[in-house]
């Protein structure tokens, strides 16, 4: 991990971005040029120029930290990413790869061959290892693991034996360990001695001579302390530990809770195996929340926005399908009503009305349980209360709204049953999306599924077809 | 900031939440019992076991930290809810109103008399009151204000001056500040002697005689190095710092991306006036991406999920009057063809597929894009061809499942103009849902304006009121 020392990087990360751009623009306008002019003389004149524009931009790119080369690559069109690629991947490829997102990583090691992508992973730790392997080549990560020392090999494979968003593949294995027996005095010599402390230590773990976790030493307390003082005098002694098969996001959580900036990871007997830190959980938070709002829109995972046209089309695929399935029903709903239609053609300009604020409804339901889902304020226990209040809502909007769209259909139409009509199937499609609301994630939870997975596909299907039937249904009984 | 060392709280959160309510409704049982019944023997046997109830509650409460409890309070109705904080809040009140969230704040500050605010404030640090402040009743802020000191009331008055999430809100004062002229050696002795360092303190501040920040010094450096150096030699002299006056969440970007834990704000001058730190950063990262939950829905803002329904019903007001208008121009858009839909009733069950899956599609680019915009992946420089892309898959998406849906409506009606029509409306319906998805957060972005806000109600308009309009319109030309 690289000390950051450039100033106020975040007020010109925009600025730069678009330098990079310019830059990249100038270089494509030479290449164009030189594609179309023949002269050899001039071929020389603007390979200089192109030399001297890719030799600008190459300066500007070693400034960067990887992080913003990252994100730069992200904002990057895929023939524009690649050029910068080029000249970044040389040095600092390992670093930028552990940076940019998943979607991204695959069309840069697409573009690395075998030897650049073990070149690049020489230098990495066995977590970040863990991390890089499942998107590489198979023979290229069995030839990492022979390059690897036995203690690194073993690190790889046990991180790799947890699920991704696990506790165990999560973590890094820069403890710093102290035994409980000695002075501070000693610990402060120790440290001295490693040169470097690994990023992200604000505590030290103490364990005895089987590696069993007996407790941690802030920094800070190692700093305030008399120097004569004893280890197991000032550690704390029963600090927040996790265990490598929990999930990761609910460790997220309890560092966000509790402000952790790292902690330990110990197995079944209590022995020390890793430790996690802020970063990777902040990460953690992010992506959560962003899975959250794709998989509401029904999108099936994060995208490159300048993936290809057939890459987005799989990605979007499955719940348009679904959609698709859920309008037919809707229509055929409708079908069932054609008679009355036919009899009263104002039906058919009045129910999109009645669909469409349920289905918005709904959807302001169903965010909002799903967000409460995720920060676990949400048992079965208050479920009826919640469902219950949903409802005095959906009633209140029913009959305020209806009523508006009421005497609305009134006016139009001259009759005073179609209005009635309205707002009785506004009510009653309100009160079904209040319900379908709540019931919707809730019953995805208890199936084990993701409560947030295309649940705005979902009620949106429930309120149409619902609402469909109930303002044609209540049509037919009393207008025909 | 108090130490945590209960051990591994995250497992048991949800137990203990379960544990509270149990009590609860032990404690409410009781009670009813009481009301119920008349003689007075038993009214004190009752009164003995509600005691005790509330004793055991109270016990498990004492144990718990104040973030535990603030979940437990945002996860309980109103009445259990303020049963709880009536058990909680003589003594810790203040750091629990601190964890959580501003809308259950409300409801637990609206239960304390102006004594019981005061005395929960008496703890607080400057930058906390400053939070708490504008919840607050003007008078006890008032009364607030004249029992501080005059740095502490000058440094809350400062973090009152700045918007809600611009750095100047955000930070702290907990700064440990040193000179660059001296030892690392006394620097430690000049640590030892603060007794206690403030949380998240992995850096110290260098400073000049005027308070002008002239660098910081990483806590790994000053335990790694010879105690004989100087500070000057050792300190980072050119930090990542920021301005009071710049956008929070600009400042957790940056925190993200350089993994940093804490970092000094400076004002015009460079002189050091404050810090953030990670704990803040975390918050307002999650809080960026829920509000962009939030606000594609068209909740106005966060709501407890335990709200009164009157409440409830003004967070969501303003999203549904305006899908209520928008509804009603697809209704009347609709009306302009009724004479079509008279002559080919078919049509009323059809049009609803083709809105649905432009307004379904338009969710999915309006998503990908708000959240490429957020991670400021987003330029004019590249819109043109985010555009490009966008209309490439609805084209696709368009000729595949409008074509589908072109045959099901031939089979369905017979007749096979009526297929054309379908698939060539759904096609342009979507490439319309593809232009607005990309337009509309732009549009929103370019009028400085959050472009989330309302995305989704938005979209869904323009494809229904376009989704008829090109149907119908479509339908009349060629089938009339």
């Amino acid at each position: 991990m690289t000390e950051v020392e450039t100033k106020k990087p975040q007020e010109s990360l925009q600025d730069r971005l678009n330098q990079v751009v310019e830059l990249l623009h100038k270089h494509k306008l030479v290449e164009d040029l030189a594609h179309r002019q023949e002269g050899q003389h001039q071929d020389i004149v603007e390979n200089l120029v192109h030399r001297q524009n890719l030799a600008e931009l190459q300066r500007k790119l070693d400034e960067l930290h990887p992080a913003d080369i990252a994100h730069i690559l992200e904002s990057l069109p895929l023939d524009d990413r690649l050029t910068v690629w080029q000249l970044v991947k040389a040095e600092r490829d390992g670093d930028i790869l552990l940076e940019v997102s998943d979607a991204v990583r695959e069309t840069l090691i697409a573009d690395m061959d075998d030897h650049e992508i073990l070149a690049a992973a020489k230098e990495m730790d066995a977590d970040e290892l863990a991390d890089l392997a499942p998107e590489l080549p198979r023979d290229v990560v069995h030839e990492l693991m022979e390059s690897l020392d036995a203690q690194q090999r073993e690190r790889v494979r046990s991180a790799l034996s947890y699920e991704e968003d696990e506790v165990g593949a999560l973590m890094d294995f820069e403890m710093v360990t102290i035994r409980d027996d000695v002075s501070l005095e000693v610990v402060l010599r120790y440290l001295r001695r490693l040169k470097e402390l690994p990023g992200h230590t604000d505590k030290l773990f103490v364990v005895d001579y089987d590696g069993i976790l007996k407790g941690v030493l802030p920094i800070k307390r190692l700093l305030v302390n008399d120097p004569d003082k004893e280890v197991a005098d000032v550690m704390a002694s029963d600090p927040v530990t996790f265990q490598p098969d929990q999930d990761g996001y609910e460790a997220a959580q309890a560092f966000e809770r509790y402000d952790l900036i790292s902690a330990p990871v110990v197995d079944k007997n209590g022995k020390l195996i890793g430790r996690l830190t802020i970063d990777e959980m902040v990460d953690l938070i992010r992506e959560e929340s962003e899975s959250e709002v794709l998989n509401m829109a029904g999108l099936r995972e994060e995208e490159d926005i300048f993936a290809s046209v057939w890459k987005s089309v799989r990605n979007r695929w499955a719940w348009l399908a679904t959609n698709l399935v859920t309008a037919f029903i809707a229509s055929r709903v409708i079908g069932l009503f054609e008679g009355s239609i036919e009899k009263l053609v104002a039906l058919a300009a009045l129910m999109p009305i009645v669909a469409g604020i349920g289905g918005n409804s709904g959807n302001q339901t169903i965010t909002m349980i799903v967000r409460a889902m995720a920060l676990d304020q949400v048992q079965t226990s208050n479920a009826t209360r919640l469902l219950r209040k949903e409802l005095g809502v959906a009633l209140v909007n029913g009959l305020v709204w209806g009523g508006v769209i009421g005497v609305m259909a009134f006016y139009l139409y001259g009759n005073w049953e179609l209005g009635v009509v309205m707002t009785a199937a506004m009510t009653l499609n309100l009160l079904l999306s209040a319900f379908a609301g709540v019931m919707i994630p809730m019953t995805l939870q208890r199936l084990g599924r993701d409560p947030a997975m295309g649940s705005s596909v979902m009620i949106t299907a429930m309120t149409d077809s619902g609402g469909f039937f109930i303002f044609l249904g209540l049509a037919t009984l009393f207008l025909m």
